[in-house]
C-alpha cells in the first residue's frame, strides 16, 4: 500500500530535530499515539496536492454531505422524540441555538470516512461491493450520530456544571427542572450512545468511543479542581484541552478507520489528524474568548477568565510578564483583576502565540491527511482536500 | 439437560387459569422475557429442596461470599480513589453511609454466579478447568463491580434530581459544588462502567447491561414527568418500577449465566429471578416509607410522598376509596394533603396488598430459582437456597 508524499517522514520521531514548541507539549500528554504524527511542513506547501483538476474546483465541506447530516440530524431528533416527550425540549435547545460547531464533528466524521474509501475489499459470498459499501457508510453514519450525541450529552451536563450559579435568580422549580432535565438528558444520550455503539458490535471501536465519555470527565474534573500551580501550566492546560475537545474527534476519526478494516497505520493518521484538529479548533476558540464580540461568539466574550479558566493567551502572556501569575493567583472574582489581566494580554504575544500554536497543529492534522496511502479516486481525494480545508477554516474563523 | 420440579409448568403461560392478580401487571410491561416465569406456588413448599443435609445448615447468604465482597469493594474504592482524587468524597459519602442494601446487587449476582456453576466445559487446548473456572468467576465478579459501580452512579444522580432543593439553604459554592460532584462523579462511574464492560468482550452482556441504563434514565423521567392519570396507574407503576429497580437485577443476573455460557433457558430464569427479586425488593421498600421509622429506614419516613412520588400502598388504597384519587390530584405540598392520604390508608387493605404483591413476586423469584437444572453439587445448592433465603428476606425485613 503505496503511502503519500510526507511518508518518508513517519519514521522517525516528530520534530526531534527541530526548536522545542508548546506542540510538542503534545508528545508528552498522549505520548503513544502522537509519535505516528508527521513533521511539520508550511501549510502553503500542504494545501496543493498534485492534481490540479481536483483541487480547482469549488469547494464546501460541509455541501459535500448535506445530504447524509440532514438524515443524521433527523434520526437523532427521532430519538430523543420518540422515546420520552419532555427531553425533546432539552436536545432542541442545543439544536436551535446555532452554535458554530453544531454539526462540526459529524461532517469531519462523515468526510473522513469519504477520505478512507480506498481498498475496499469486495464480499468474496456475495460478490456485492456496493451493498458491502453501503453497509460500511451506515456504521460510519452511526459514529458521526454517537460523536454527536455525546457532544450534545457534554454539552448539556456542562450546562449544569457551569451556568448552575447564573439561574439562581429563577424560581426554584425552574431551577431544580433545569437541572434535573439537564442531567437526565445527558444521561439519556450517553444511554443511547452506548446502545448505538453495542450494535455495532466492535469491541476495539466500543473502547475507543468510552474512552472518549471518560476523557470528557476527566477534562471537566481537572478543569473544575485544579491547583495554583496546575492553573499556571501550559502542559496541564493542553492535556485538559485534550480530555474536554481533542479526545472526541481523535478517537471517533480512528473508529471509522477501524470499521473501515484499515490498517494500523492508517487508523493512526485518522487519529492524529482528529487529535490536532481538536486541539488546533480549542485553541482558536479560546482566542476567539477574548478577541470576538459576545454575538460572534454565541456566549458572553470573556467568560472563560471570568469564571476563572485560564486559557493558552494568559499562559504565554504570564510568560513575557510573570507578575501575572499572582492575578491569576487571586482568582477573577473582582473584575478588577479581570482588566489587570487583559492588560498585560495586551502587552505579550498571548494572543499570536496561541494563534501559532494552532496553525501547528492545524499544520500537523493537514500533514497527517497528506500522509494517507495514494488513490485516483476523486471522490476519496476531494474529501481528503474537504478535511485539510475545514481544517484552515478552523483556524482562520473569527466567529 | 434436567430441569428442576418447576420445569412442567414453563411450558404453559404464567397463571393463565389463575385469577388476574397484580402480579400479572408484569406480563404487560415485560411481555416477552416474562412468559418463561414459573407458575406461582406456596412458599412453604418451596423452600424445602429435596436435600435435607444441605438445607439444615444454618445459612448466611452473606458471609458466604463475604471475601468476595469484600475484594470488590477495595477494587472499587481503589479505582475511584486512583483516578481522581475529589471523587472520592462523593463516593465515600454512599459507602459510609451504611444504607440497607449497600452490597445487596453484588451479593446476589456473586451467589447467582455459584448457582449457575454448572456443565462448566472444560478448556479443551489446555486442559485446565480451574483456571479456567477461575478466569470466569472473575469476568462474573466484573458483572457485580459494574452493577455496584450504575447502583451508585444512579444515588449520586438522584442526588441532584430529588435533593436540589434541601441544599438551597446552604451558600451558593458548596451547593453549585455539591451538583457539579454528584453529576460528575455518577458519569465518572458510568464510564468507569462502561470501560469495564469493554473488557469483557462480550456483546450480549454489553446489550444488556446498556439496557439497565437506559431504563434507569426511563425510569426516573417517568416518575419525574408523570401526568395525574398515570400517577394513579398501577401499571405505570409497575412499570417505573421494573425500569427504576429490577432491571438492574434481572439483567445482571441474565448477564451472569450468558457469560457462563448458559441455556438461553437458564439465562431466562436468571432474568426472572431478579426481576422478580427487584420487584418485590421495591414494593416492600414503598411500604417501609409508610411503617418504618425515619432511623430504620435511613430517609425520611414518608418521604416518598412528600415528594408526591405514589406508590404501591396508595394505588391499593385508591381503589377502595375513589376519593383519594381527588387528594392525590391535589398534590401534597399541604402537609394536610398528606395527612388525608394517611387517614385512608390506615382504614384500607393499601399496605397488605402492597405486601401480598412483594410476596407474589418473591414467589415467582424463588419458582425460577428451583427451575435451574438439577445438581448434586452442595456448593451449588447452598448458593441456591442462599437466593431462596435472600427473597425470603426481602419480603420479610422491617427495615
Amino acid at each position: 500500500m503505496g503511502f503519500g508524499r510526507a511518508a518518508s517522514s513517519r519514521a522517525q520521531p516528530p520534530m526531534a530535530s527541530s526548536e522545542p514548541s508548546w506542540a510538542d507539549i503534545g508528545r508528552i500528554w498522549v505520548p503513544e499515539r502522537f509519535r505516528c504524527g508527521a513533521s511539520i511542513a508550511s501549510m502553503s506547501s500542504l494545501i496543493h496536492p498534485a492534481r490540479s483538476s481536483v483541487i480547482e474546483e469549488p469547494l464546501d465541506p460541509f455541501s459535500l454531505v448535506a445530504e447524509e447530516l440532514s438524515l443524521i440530524a433527523n434520526r437523532l431528533r427521532l430519538m430523543v422524540d420518540a422515546e420520552v416527550p419532555s427531553l425533546a425540549l432539552a436536545a432542541k435547545y442545543f439544536f436551535k441555538m446555532g452554535v458554530e460547531g453544531k454539526r462540526f464533528r459529524p461532517t469531519v466524521l462523515l468526510l473522513m470516512a469519504s477520505a478512507l474509501n480506498i481498498s475496499k475489499p469486495i464480499s468474496a459470498s456475495t460478490g456485492a461491493p456496493s451493498s458491502v459499501s453501503h453497509k460500511l457508510r451506515a456504521r460510519q453514519q452511526c459514529i458521526a450520530e454517537i460523536a454527536e450525541m455525546i457532544h450534545v450529552a457534554s454539552l448539556l451536563h456542562d450546562d449544569v456544571l457551569d451556568d448552575a450559579d447564573k439561574r439562581r435568580g429563577i424560581g426554584s422549580l425552574n431551577f431544580v427542572m433545569g437541572n434535573k432535565l439537564a442531567v437526565l438528558a445527558g444521561n439519556f444520550l450517553l444511554s443511547r450512545a452506548c446502545i448505538a455503539l453495542a450494535s455495532l458490535n466492535n469491541t476495539e471501536v466500543l473502547t475507543l468511543i468510552v474512552t472518549i465519555i471518560d476523557n470528557l470527565i476527566t477534562g471537566e474534573m481537572m478543569q473544575m479542581k485544579s491547583t495554583s500551580e496546575q492553573c499556571n501550566s501550559m502542559e496541564y492546560y493542553m492535556q485538559k484541552t485534550y480530555y474536554k475537545t481533542a479526545s472526541l474527534f481523535s478517537n471517533s476519526c480512528k473508529s471509522i478507520a477501524v470499521l473501515a478494516d484499515q490498517t494500523e497505520e492508517v487508523a493512526e493518521l485518522a487519529y492524529v489528524y482528529g487529535q490536532n484538529l481538536g486541539l488546533a479548533y480549542q485553541l482558536i476558540d479560546d482566542v476567539l474568548d477574548f478577541t470576538g464580540t459576545s454575538a460572534s461568539l454565541g456566549k458572553g466574550s470573556l467568560s472563560d477568565i471570568r469564571h476563572g479558566i485560564v486559557t493558552a493567551p494568559i499562559l504565554f502572556a504570564m510568560e513575557e510578564f510573570p507578575q501575572l501569575r499572582d492575578v491569576v493567583k487571586q482568582g477573577f472574582h473582582k473584575p478588577a483583576n479581570v482588566n489587570v489581566a487583559l492588560d498585560y494580554l495586551g502587552k505579550s504575544r498571548g494572543i499570536e502565540r496561541a494563534k501559532e500554536l494552532a496553525a501547528e497543529h492545524a499544520n500537523r492534522a493537514i500533514e497527517a491527511i497528506n500522509s494517507l496511502p495514494k488513490t485516483d479516486t476523486d471522490e476519496v481525494l476531494i474529501s481528503r482536500r474537504a478535511l485539510i480545508d475545514l481544517t484552515q477554516r478552523v483556524v482562520t474563523r473569527t466567529q
